[in-house]
């Protein structure tokens, strides 16, 4: 039986670990938070999670908070402009959101209830070797620290070198959700995107709102003005540019309950989205291999991240399970498995993120006058591989097009 | 509907546009030889098909021969040397051997029948360009000829710049079938591999004596001398090295019925195992994709060689079916997804066939001593990435023989 070392307790290295204790793997965490302070802290993210990442939940007797009573059915879009259009897409599996800080410490709870080992320390790069030789296979799973440096950027994936949004992401009351309950994506062009997430938190259902501002615009300032030093003034300055940028969300806001669900519940900030390498080899001859966000960190546009992180924590736990080594064979074997998922994820979301490609426009003109076609958009959300098949080049997506319309 | 041109009418070539014809693609099968002239031809080879092979047939509604009446159980293997060994592995599903004589023939026929379009022509390198311009992609699955001059070596997964065996196959009347009725895979050390193979051919149920012969040995001259200067003298020789070198096989012999079936029925020559790119671009812009001989063409000492292209095109009928676009992302998926198997296939026969490394002799022992383990390396001629992952290093097979003892 191998030993596996993860480092990093986010969705990749827990959903893994836990795939591996079913299986009565030996499995090490190492991660630089308890539960507790992960509980207790700020806002992680504004994740959700769609239906093959709800699967595996499902798999791994994680899905603690079922789909069904927390979860939600579709996507309202919103297009802002001259002529603004909106239209819904509808998902065949539902998808839900819960905050991480209720998330993860229960599955770290629930690793250490199923006998895998976490180790409670922050890692220096001088750690590599000792924990090495703990261990047949160290996977990491953690996007920053001195493990992360083991993987070189890929340029020919990673096509920007600053960050495309600059952030704001908070927990909201006082948001109706819309009906049916789901996820808003709201354009404002030039400005940025607003997802509008209906979140389960510590405070109950509550709203998210994750605005992607586009640096320059008349948003960046969401991710930029320090809520710390008035909070008033940052609740009353979301409410003044919603009603701007992203009205489809402000019709729904009673202004007299509108507020941050509390003062850890807001999280500002920017990322470069980056694709590293898939394993590096270790100075003792053994193998890492990276999964989320240390392979790919994507924005969180198009709600990728975390549902990519899991089906590369899968397709790695299965390989674990089914080989007899954790040399470069094993490694590029999981590189191969997941990367139209993988990979798809990132280009697709890359995609969105840049100056909107002509197809891409077309496409969401499609979706406004064919129900079908948003419902399929909305649909590929679980498999990144096929949207990024429909909008890789514009050839592609008029072939889409013209297929759906025939 | 994409318009698909196949460079080939082997069981890549025309599995993969029997599988498109199901789908009503528009496919043209590009060819150098009728049905008629294959029929009445040379043996082309000695092919066993394995159970993912037939199980693709029967979703293509070709399972003319049915595996039931057509089909083996087992293999029967034989290592000779100072202490002689025997021993048996059986398969889950059985596999079958047809000859391709009858196999190609009816392939094409219900090709055609079934809408598919067949131009039989000699192509030379000037017809690249208005052969791809009639087509959305061309998939080129002929081992042979002007179009597999577009797809480079691959260095690094072709260790051999020469023939490892010499060859010579021929159908023979004169052997009792084993019981239970198999493949016996003899071993010569230091000489070479019998495949002895019950094959349906023109003939009813004959024997494939296939001698995979090291140069330099004692059994050379089986893939050097001349059949048709004295047809006697090659029967003779091929009685006389059975009994010296695969005597588990000669025990089965009738020496007075023992002949060639007739004198079409024996192929001599060699091949050099290679690996080749997944693709190339035309100078049109648009991609031709390689699949079978043309893009790993393997030693027979295993017979990976047929499955291994009928993999190929299933995946790569697969993602026609799927995708949007036949561009450089196709081709990549298509490579990423076939890798595992057809690269597997590649590893583990060029592993067969070079000086046989301590692990594998283990790995023999272990067959000899655990039913077992001689019932998976059977069943892992269906799956040969399952037994790359086995054979691959010595700590992998030192791994799982420790699993399979516990």
């Amino acid at each position: 039986m191998p030993d596996i070392g993860i480092i990093g307790a986010g969705i990749a290295g827990l959903q893994l670990g836990l795939l591996l204790r079913r299986h009565d793997v030996p499995v090490t965490i190492y991660t630089d938070k308890t539960a507790a302070q992960l509980a207790g802290g700020r806002l992680l993210n504004s994740v959700a999670h769609h239906a093959p990442t709800l699967t595996r939940e499902r798999a791994l007797g994680i899905d603690f908070w079922p789909v069904e009573e927390y979860g939600y059915s579709c996507h309202h879009h919103y297009l802002g402009g001259p002529e603004p259009m909106s239209w819904r897409g509808d998902f065949d599996e539902w998808s839900s959101a819960i905050d991480y800080r209720l998330y993860l410490p229960k599955l770290i709870e629930t690793f250490e209830e199923r006998g895998g080992r976490l180790e409670v320390r922050t890692l220096q790069a001088e750690d590599i070797e000792p924990i090495s030789g703990r261990h047949d296979l160290l996977v990491v799973a953690a996007g920053r620290g001195a493990f992360a440096a083991l993987f070189p950027r890929r340029p020919e994936l990673s096509p920007y070198d600053r960050p495309q949004r600059v952030l704001s992401v908070g927990l909201y009351h006082g948001i109706a959700y819309p009906e049916p309950k789901g996820v808003t994506i709201s354009v404002s062009p030039g400005h940025g995107e607003l997802l509008e997430i209906p979140m389960y938190s510590g405070h109950g259902f509550t709203t998210a709102l994750l605005f992607e501002n586009v640096p320059g615009g008349d948003l960046e300032v969401l991710g930029r003005q320090r809520y710390d030093d008035d909070p008033k003034s940052y609740e009353r300055l979301v409410l003044d540019k919603l009603a701007k940028h992203h009205p489809q969300t402000f019709a729904r806001v009673d202004p007299a309950s509108f507020a941050l669900t509390g003062p850890l519940d807001l999280l500002q900030g920017a990322l470069t989205p980056t694709v590293r390498q898939d394993y590096a080899k270790l100075p003792d001859g053994k193998f890492a291999l990276a999964i989320g966000d240390v392979h790919t960190v994507v924005d969180p546009v198009v709600g990728q991240g975390a549902n990519s992180a899991s089906h590369s924590a899968w397709v790695t736990g299965q390989a674990i399970l089914a080989d007899y080594g954790f040399d470069e064979l094993f490694c590029q074997d999981v590189a191969a498995r997941r990367a139209d998922v993988v990979l798809g994820a990132a280009n697709w979301t890359n995609l969105m993120i840049g100056p909107p490609p002509e197809h891409l426009l077309r496409l969401f003109g499609a979706m406004y006058e064919n129900k079908a076609v948003a419902d399929e958009f909305t649909n590929n959300f679980d498999y990144p591989d096929r949207q990024w098949r429909i909008l890789a080049t514009t050839e592609r997506t008029n072939e889409f097009l013209a297929r759906r319309a025939s």
